[in-house]
């Protein structure tokens, strides 16, 4: 590595191409090839989206690429909100379309005329779907692997209830399901509420799972919006009730993105690489021979080991025979493997192997009697250590603020009290050169608002968002 | 069902939409939504071809899907084969781009500008890749479900090796890997090389999977093809060789699509439905209890058999209490589900169940001491019977042809001698109005050209595809 994590900015680059996760030199701006490693931890990411959400008894269906501009246009905000950005196909062959065709931003515009012709009566509520597709925003700002592309590996749940109470019931189920997926990623995060003038657009209300990355700048990683009726309404989305009244359903959604892979390189990696937390390693075992003497008798040992372990754990045999023991170390630590077992003719008259942490390069002797079982605890302990370890820096970050000069010094989120309204926002903001991200759901504390000094109980957090 | 399987066409639409696969109504012709019985369904092929391809050494990866103008025009072949059916995009937000965007209806032209920076010696060879991704087409014909659409589902490996032996060789592992497919699918099929005038664009040869439908004509369900340097010179990929020169690398090309689904619809349903291969079902077992009195109890023994039966199968139990076991038979079989257990008061009284099979709708008695033996057998037979059956379903629809009336006359395939001459070729096309699906690959045998009366060895398959 050329870059100390301490240069963050291009540390990161400079991580993601070496670790084989993407590559960037494809030629559209903002666009990457996403590389076998990298591709099986996003896989790998996106299995664990299907389990829980089917677990919370979502159903995988698969809606087109290109929506009408029609249908596109029926909601106003939501048109409003992504007109500049949409990229447009108008011409099919060498003749141009009687309707040109928007490449989904997301789905909304292309599910809910669908929607209503599924839902006809209260027995067909809840809905509950998801789609794991990739989603297309022609991005005016600066591009930045898995945090700020055109091409986006995008999951999106959406669903539709009979009533506001049963909306917001599936509001706090998606927090649920967001906590689980954060532990399995070990990422952690502050949930808020999005400001009004920074929410989804066409949406009621947003919640976001922001999480603070080493540059001191906020990734928002997960979202969650309310729409009570608003998509229902322009899209005709009625169902008929017990009273035999018809009613328009209320509607949430949910979205992550490749984003959580950008969360978990910046927020693990350390200056030999990235670290990839065990739950969803692609590999989270390499197996490296000390090769010196007796050759394939090591090799042999090697094999053995490998076959015991794949029963239990995803292992890869690094048995190249052009590289040194040396070489793969540096290798598979940049590629952020979360073991390292060596083995070598000692070890064999030992009767152990060696276990290497990628998270604090401890090294341990394990006898082959109970190595099984010592892998899959010191799995765990690493799992939770990058847990532990991600959560304190992300503590640290965070700051009460007095002023606007406390905030403006301060590389990472300032909680500051401020009274709600959007003026107050808005200077906040201007004077800062930061943003609120939002308000914390459960957090209130008395104080008064740091630009008209009025009493309020409401806290925002201010930062520079990526 | 409105319609028997005699009448095919309409038969097919019908079954599609009443088995739940997708829903045709989203606003854009040739593109639809896949619900999630038919994503389940494409998601378990996904995942089988995963698993094989990685088996035989491929690596999965993801390319973009937009492709630059500048990228899409190099292969001369290539675009003048596709420029009449791809998807332009002109504009990002409100502004023309620059480059203009390829929507992906294939993606040799994304990859290969990255092959020739990924290859560099022959160290780097070979290189094996592939992608689960979605192809567009504007199709200028009829559209219809699965077989021909807008937005495909499509599966493509690319490989790259250092010499025209090697991608020879890589022909032969992929018509091996096509064999474990169709078995996996149970669909017959005839291969066949191409007619020049019909191959790939940029191919130096195709070999296709042609697999008859019940209407008689054919549909072609794999291709393979042979590119040897056809695009490794205008995409500049070369090696540093063994003795120090360079060579443009040999590659070979192998996609497949969502076809495979419509093959499985077509060639396995009958007058009640879909009929899935045990090997591919979303649901190999669906327990329905059979309640009159006892109605608990029952009930309790069918939730008990479910989950023995799920640590070896995926099994659903249909406990809906608002319909009759008859409803759920007749919607089972319309899904096809190719085994429906049914589990009654008297059942449990003789410690039996029912099994019904939904290719013969035999039915049997299983007791319950070896029913996990029984069921697992069961699903075996299916799977081969389905497959015979289509087999010789298929044999029925071949037929030699003497002269070009046989040929039209035939609703199938017609075996014809042909001197392989594009003049005699072109005449049997348009003689026929049908044509040449291609050469057998191992089959010849000596005969006189149904046009012209040279002496040759060449078999011509002579078909209305689809």
């Amino acid at each position: 590595m050329e870059f100390p994590k301490e240069n963050f900015s291009e540390w990161y680059n400079e991580v993601i191409e070496k670790a084989g996760l993407v590559d960037k030199r494809y030629p559209v701006k903002g666009m990457h090839v996403w590389l076998p490693y990298g591709w099986q931890l996003m896989r790998n990411i996106d299995e664990f989206f299907r389990k829980i959400f089917t677990e919370h008894k979502h159903k995988e269906v698969y809606f087109p690429l290109l929506i009408p501009e029609t249908e596109f246009k029926k909601e106003a905000e939501h048109i409003a909100g992504f007109e500049n950005e949409v990229y447009w196909v108008t011409h099919g062959g060498l003749d141009p379309l009687d309707v040109k065709l928007v490449v989904r931003p997301t789905s909304e515009t292309a599910m809910y005329p669908m929607f209503s012709l599924w839902i006809r009566s209260h027995a067909d509520l809840p809905l509950r779907i998801f789609q794991i597709v990739n989603v297309f925003r022609y991005e005016t700002k600066q591009t930045r692997t898995f945090i700020r592309v055109r091409e986006v590996h995008f999951f999106e749940s959406h669903t539709a209830h009979a009533t506001a109470e049963e909306s917001e019931e599936q509001i706090r189920d998606n927090i649920e399901i967001w906590e689980s997926i954060a532990k399995k990623l070990a990422l952690p995060y502050l949930l808020v509420r999005k400001t009004d003038w920074d929410k989804f657009p066409g949406a009621a209300y947003s919640i976001g799972a922001e999480t603070i990355m080493p540059s001191g700048r906020t990734l928002q990683i997960a979202t969650i919006h309310q729409y009570f009726q608003n998509f229902s309404k322009p899209y005709d989305i009625k169902y008929l009730k017990e009273d035999g009244t018809h009613d328009y359903v209320h509607q949430t959604t949910f979205g992550m993105s490749e984003r959580l892979v950008g969360a978990i390189v910046g927020i693990h990696g350390d200056d030999r690489g990235i670290v990839i937390p065990p739950e969803i390693a692609p590999i989270q075992i390499v197996i490296v021979p000390i090769v010196t003497k007796n050759k394939e008798g090591v090799l042999e040992e090697a094999r053995k080991i490998e076959k015991e372990l794949l029963k239990y754990f995803r292992v890869h045999l690094d048995d190249r025979d052009n590289y040194t023991p040396g070489y793969k170390f540096y290798y598979w630590e940049l590629k952020g493997v979360p073991i390292r077992l060596e083995i070598g003719p000692k070890d064999i008259e030992k009767n152990q192997v060696i276990l290497a942490r990628r998270d604090t390069f401890e090294k341990i002797a394990v006898s082959r009697d109970e190595y099984i079982e010592g892998i899959s605890s010191l799995l765990k302990d690493i799992q939770e250590n990058l847990m532990e370890r991600a959560e304190k820096e992300m503590g640290s970050k965070i700051k009460e603020a007095e002023n606007i000069e406390d905030i403006k010094s301060h590389n990472g989120v300032s909680m500051v009290h401020w009274c709600g309204s959007e003026e107050c926002g808005h200077k906040i903001e201007d004077l800062t050169e930061k943003k609120i991200i939002g308000t914390p759901l459960d957090e209130h504390s008395p104080g008064k608002c740091i630009i008209c000094g009025k009493e309020t109980e409401i806290i925002a957090y201010v930062a520079k968002p990526y």
